[in-house]
């Protein structure tokens, strides 16, 4: 028998099972969803030429979506907020939920387009996603590779209390500690906000791997944990932290087996390339271990599953480790089958709500 | 007390010593060391247009040598057979030394200059390393990206038994899986030659990683592990190993501690993915095990020294891993101190010497 209870307002609450924050929801836009919020100039814009950005790569086809996630509504999965609400944040006892809407606003070409559509999805998000639920954060969009555009976009709403941080995607045209990059990450932490660098985004100016292009997409999605890794030895070596030291990153989607061995192969390299980075003062995994999170989905399998413990273990324990399911995506993690080891009960409760809680600054359970 | 006895010919030992098979030694052509072995037709060639091909990173500048390495001869680190005897193979007790001659003669752009240049280096190799010093064998140069004539150097040479194996580098053009190279790993198989993929090689047309250009060369370097794991990634989920079922790898100089998670990455996803690549037959993590050997060198450091045996642990044991030193470069591997744990005899000689003894086929030692 399950009994609900309110906690907080609009979230319900099986008794005995656990609550989850889930640090990677995405919502999407119809095609005409946006065009509410867009000034007319940038109407006309988008449909006399239409979206223009670097290509980039789904699965399945088209949509990536469960099969289940479909709404009757007719709306795309994740467009329709009210099955959401029932087949999601209900269902799983969601206290919070964080969106991604990776709908291409902060990857086009034409800079002030891309801003206009950042802000337009944005705008979008706090009326139709945010205010009628309270359950609910999301990622503010922005104009990632159009700097001043990306920060005047955080000026304007990083104080709102639905946007919980900054979201860029792993595809980017430079690794993202490149110092065109530093504004965002001042503006972000200005107002407080963490930066999420989420799997994806389309393909900008070379090759998807380290070693060129893939024949398949399983390759490009394996390959995808390379972006991350070249952006955490980026973001490290440029000195980000040492400049802006309250900068905080999630890592989503992205695994995160692969980072102890990273910082490992980092800290030795440093001990004899110091000289061509005097910049950063201390070894690369104390930046690792001071300013990256990571999220759970795709969570990782080693193929003993207490392994994963060991994983932990590199990574310095489980207080960067968020839960995320993906909804609605295909490679959803259910948290009731996401972390097949046994943690005790303290740990699990980091993973699933209060490391994020802390992280994104979420309000406490209410009694 | 130093006693020292002969095996095989040419090969001296310390008693009590640790004997290596050391599975990546530089040898080091001069500007003309090899216009003796060119066609007067490419020795022109070269002496009007030079070297063209990607540009790579060395460090330090213009060269990456040990500054002990300089032979007193004048002649560049890794150039002078006497004193690489003397310094390197009698002092550390190599029994056999692979070298990796990694001139560039395979990487050049004009494909019948590479083919030419390849030729001629090899012929040099047998003339001026591998005859006069039986304690050496060598890597087969080929120019990778124009696979004919790869082929025709693997067919002219492949049976000489100074060379041991094909040797790539790990900057391509494509993912090392691509079936351009196909003809390359069927040649190699034909002859019973693995294929060595070593760290290094010019920026072919694209980024150095997943994530675009890098600032600094550090990020290079770490991120080099980048390109291996899309290799390893693409000669996988292409088939490689299905359709030529013989083909071994070796990773030379790429580290081995991400191998694991990418193995727990690919398994995971190819069970959603198979369908792309129904050539693929097997869990990528079996491919893995079944067709690639590391090289030690530069040996991972995890923090927890004994870490490095829980990495061992999940690469399925320690029957895979070669010891190298990478001789005569700065990052060298003492084989006294490279690896900090505490392993059992048979462990350490299947590391040092039997691994590499069973994958090259060389001869046993003398008793």
């Amino acid at each position: 028998m399950t009994e609900t209870i309110t906690t907080p307002p609009g979230a319900t609450r099986r008794r005995g099972e656990q609550m989850i924050i889930d640090c990677d929801i995405h919502n999407v836009a119809m095609p005409d969803s946006i065009d509410p919020y867009l000034p007319n100039k940038w109407l006309q814009h988008k449909r006399t030429y239409g979206s223009r950005q670097h290509s980039g790569n789904v699965y399945p086809k088209g949509s990536p979506a469960r099969w289940d996630s479909f709404p009757p509504s007719g709306l795309a999965p994740g467009a329709d907020l009210d099955f959401m609400r029932k087949q999601h944040l209900d269902e799983l006892n969601v206290e919070y939920g964080l969106l991604g809407c990776l709908s291409g606003a902060g990857s086009q070409l034409n800079p002030d387009y891309s801003a206009a559509l950042s802000a337009a999805t944005n705008d979008w998000q706090i009326a139709e996603w945010l205010e009628p639920e309270p359950r609910l954060r999301a990622g503010l969009i922005v104009p990632a590779e159009h700097s001043q555009h990306a920060v005047a976009e955080i000026e304007r709403l990083g104080d709102h209390p639905g946007f919980v941080q900054v979201l860029l995607v792993a595809r980017s045209t430079a690794p993202l500690g490149n110092r065109k990059y530093w504004p965002i990450y001042e503006a972000a932490a200005r107002h407080n906000l963490p930066v999420g660098i989420h799997y994806g985004g389309g393909v900008r100016g070379g090759p998807i791997s380290a070693a060129g292009w893939p024949s398949y997409y399983i390759e490009d999605h394996a390959g995808m944990s390379g972006a991350f890794q070249a952006h955490v030895a980026s973001l490290i070596f440029e000195g980000v932290f040492e400049q802006i030291p309250d900068l905080r990153i999630a890592l989503i989607e992205g695994g995160f087996a692969w980072l102890p061995p990273l910082a490992w192969r980092m800290d030795k390299q440093w001990q004899r390339f110091k000289s061509e980075v005097p910049h950063v003062r201390r070894k690369p995994s104390e930046y690792v271990y001071d300013h990256f999170w990571v999220t759970t989905q795709p969570i990782e399998e080693p193929h003993r599953r207490k392994d994963l413990l060991t994983v932990f273990e590199h990574l310095g324990g489980v207080d960067k480790v968020m839960f995320s399911t993906d909804y609605p995506h295909w490679d959803f993690d259910h948290p009731l089958h996401a972390l097949q080891v046994r943690l005790p009960a303290d740990q699990r409760d980091k993973i699933y709500t209060e490391n994020a809680r802390a992280f994104y600054g979420l309000p406490a359970r209410a009694a």
